[in-house]
């Protein structure tokens, strides 16, 4: 392990020279909120030696060149929201959290772009966009807690990714503070750039191990007049899975396609309290198709309610948005409602596949004795299985967990899959990544790192060990 | 400048033991289509020391692997139908044709993607993608010569850009045989992958200078059942310009939205022997409209056609695709036609710039007593500009271009534009990345280029010189 300097009294004033004194935080209070993310369990859990708000990228550069300085490791974070421990400070050092870089810069009506600081919500851009006629399209389920800069730095996905892509899709542009700190805009409001490497590409999905962005160009698109949200309920996993190809390979081009089993539903309405459609023994397929010609959608709706009732649907009804999205997003929540203590996983696989998966996990669920609940992107073949400790004794559970994840990618790239669509590997997954990453592709990343944090200090210990 | 050694007869000999004799071309004859690519000019043409044609990635591996041992250069290369002089040996070494890898691999319908090798060309995976009632949108101008190698290696864009996006969006996965020779798998069958860095996107637009391409991953979309190109006829380079972004901010979202001035259509013109609408004083905005439904589609050709009328058109009319897009795509050959030499430009600016770029082009043309032909991917503010040589005296062409490149690019990068929106940087517009690209981008690609190819021998000299 790389070594590094604790952040004395010296480093300390130094920090608050850059930022002002209220903006470095040592009070253990303070702490705790930047000690986690969203994953439970108390390994995951590390305190940094300080947290420290900049206001801009000049603050964030300076902060920087102080680290190479000093030696001392510095973790961007953004709403703390993520899933992989990939913003919490394993090695000490700071945390470098981006909430006072929360300003929406420019809204540019005719390029369809929208500039932001790395701190401002998903939700925020999402309101701001419709405000003006547009649709931001990245939305994970953590929207209304996670920052853009967040969605970046994991190259988040969600909802919207099967019809828009991932947030590598609505990204032009990004201006970012290097590892050495310096400052520099990469790509700009261009829906195209062939001049030289595509950096904006590399550093979105890097989880901050290649600096800090300080600003995002956000591309917007036209946002459709209508949209459908259509419930199709099925009797199983299979017949419900089953329907996703077929709608894939329809002429429809649907904005979300959605699984969750029989398991996740019931979670979710006792969770929210709320009777949900089939909870008995539905699995759901959520599709929301959208347009600008409702006698289209009509007939699109037509054509899936009769593609979905061929193919063994119970029922197939035009669901009630807000409860259908409040179900669905609640997956995480409603899970760990019921277990304190469960192991997210975020399995991502050719959407072909998505079948074999779905009955992969119901067997090792069987065989490990743990409740797994699913609920999958299921026409990205991103399948989130959320494992539950429940009441199972700590010792057995730290025993069997690493064993049922060996079986389950060993089963994931034998698929040609992988072990993240859209959370990231963060700390979470470094072992993991360390199995089943191709070892030519590890190294890649290690010397594409080195060769741009060469003193190691931004979030070291995340994606890979340099060790 | 780096030092590398000839290709002796000994490298000669262990190069056709790794690719068989008759792979292994040292005849002048033989070389001459290699010494070139599309850009015209003495100065653009060098002879490799040898051509060598592997079959495979194996074959590939051994012969990097060579290279490193005996520090040659080598220079990967697909159909040579670049602009850019990327796959021209100026540091002499070898020229890695990938001709011999022409084949599909596989076509997975469910999964809706197309693997191929690098040496297959663009309109082949076109046509397959059809048969299989598929649409491949990578579309550049070139793709009936094309290699969807050289397309990776330089993001080509093309004309569905505007709906679909460069190949950077069509690509999921690549395998490519590293600087050093290791062959490795990057991405996959996934429409999401969050599992460390963006690899495959690093490598595409990287212009053979971070290793090889040996295979790719393409993916495939629905193809719309109805296709309508309608061709909107104005009086000024203006008001046709002015069109492009009323259309896409729309509902509407075009296929494609192709701009031509009065210059480049008369070219056209008299390159066909073919009377084109309106040509005596016309300027064309070409746009394609794609969908399922025939009446929708009525309603937006009705919608277009009443937005270009409101704005000033001439006439609009529903174009012969055959005939327009012959016109369109013969833009390069044209201007070739009336001058042997001509530079290509590929400036790329925010599409709401596009009005003072062609305004620019005007004035340069006026200034430096060049004629300019103009043809844009308008929508996405990419310009290609042919500035045409014609009866210009070598001495002041030679004077003049770089004098009229560098006012251009100054105000192209004031724009918050870029060099290149598809051809890439490759040799020829070396000093002119040198010079606008931003010193920390570069010193960033720099240090990415020497830890993934310490020995520095591939495409040397290609995006920026590290002397």
């Amino acid at each position: 392990m790389n070594t590094y300097n604790p952040l004395d009294d010296s480093a300390l004033a130094e920090l608050k020279q850059i930022v002002g004194e209220k903006y470095v935080w040592t009070d253990r209070d303070k702490l705790e909120p930047y000690s986690h993310d969203e994953v439970t369990g108390e390994k995951y859990v590390h305190y940094p030696e300080a947290v420290v708000l900049p206001a801009n990228a000049t603050e964030v550069a300076e902060i920087l060149k102080l680290a190479n300085r000093r030696l001392v490791p510095v973790v961007p974070r953004g709403a703390g929201s993520g899933y992989a421990c990939a913003s919490v400070a394993y090695q000490g050092g700071i945390v470098l959290s981006t909430e006072r870089m929360n300003q929406v810069l420019e809204i540019d009506e005719v390029n369809m772009v929208m500039v932001v600081e790395p701190g401002v919500r998903t939700a925020d851009v999402h309101k701001i966009a419709l405000e003006k006629g547009y649709l931001y399209p990245g939305e994970p389920s953590s929207s209304d807690s996670s920052f853009i800069g967040g969605n970046v730095a994991t190259n988040a996905g969600g909802l919207k990714a099967v019809k828009y892509g991932t947030t590598r899709q609505h990204v032009l542009g990004l201006e970012i503070v290097t590892p050495e700190g310096e400052v520099v805009s990469l790509g700009g409001k261009l829906k195209k750039d062939s001049t030289g490497y595509g950096l904006t590409q590399l550093m979105i999905g890097s989880e901050g191990t290649l600096g800090v962005v300080t600003k995002v160009l956000l591309k917007m698109v036209p946002r459709s007049k209508h949209v459908v949200d259509l419930l199709a309920v099925f009797p199983s996993a299979e017949s419900a899975i089953n329907i996703v190809a077929k709608v894939m390979q329809s002429p429809i081009h649907p904005l979300c396609v959605e699984f969750m089993d029989n398991k996740g539903i019931r979670c979710a309405e006792a969770f929210l309290n709320e009777k949900l459609p089939h909870s008995d023994k539905g699995y759901y397929v959520i599709l929301s198709i959208d347009g600008n010609n409702e006698e289209v959608l009509d007939d699109q709706c037509v054509f899936i309610d009769e593609l979905c009732t061929e193919n063994g649907a119970l029922e197939v009804l035009v669901a009630d948005p807000v409860k259908i999205w409040k179900a669905r997003k609640s997956f995480g929540e409603a899970n760990r409602a019921r277990s304190l203590i469960f192991s997210a996983e975020d399995t991502v696989v050719p959407m072909s596949c998505i079948p074999d998966v779905v009955q992969k996990f119901a067997e090792l669920g069987a065989k490990y004795g743990v409740n797994i609940h699913i609920a999958a992107h299921a026409a990205d073949g991103n399948v989130h299985a959320d494992i539950l400790k429940e009441d199972m004794p700590m010792d057995q559970w730290l025993e069997i967990l690493p064993q049922l994840q060996d079986e389950l990618y060993a089963f994931i790239y034998s698929l040609g899959g992988k072990l993240s669509g859209e959370h990231g590997i963060g700390y979470k997954r470094l072992a993991l990544m360390k199995k089943y990453c191709n070892p030519v592709e590890l190294k890649m990343m290690k010397a594409i790192k080195l060769a741009l944090d060469p003193n190691r200090i931004m979030n070291p210990g995340k994606i890979f060990s340099l060790d």
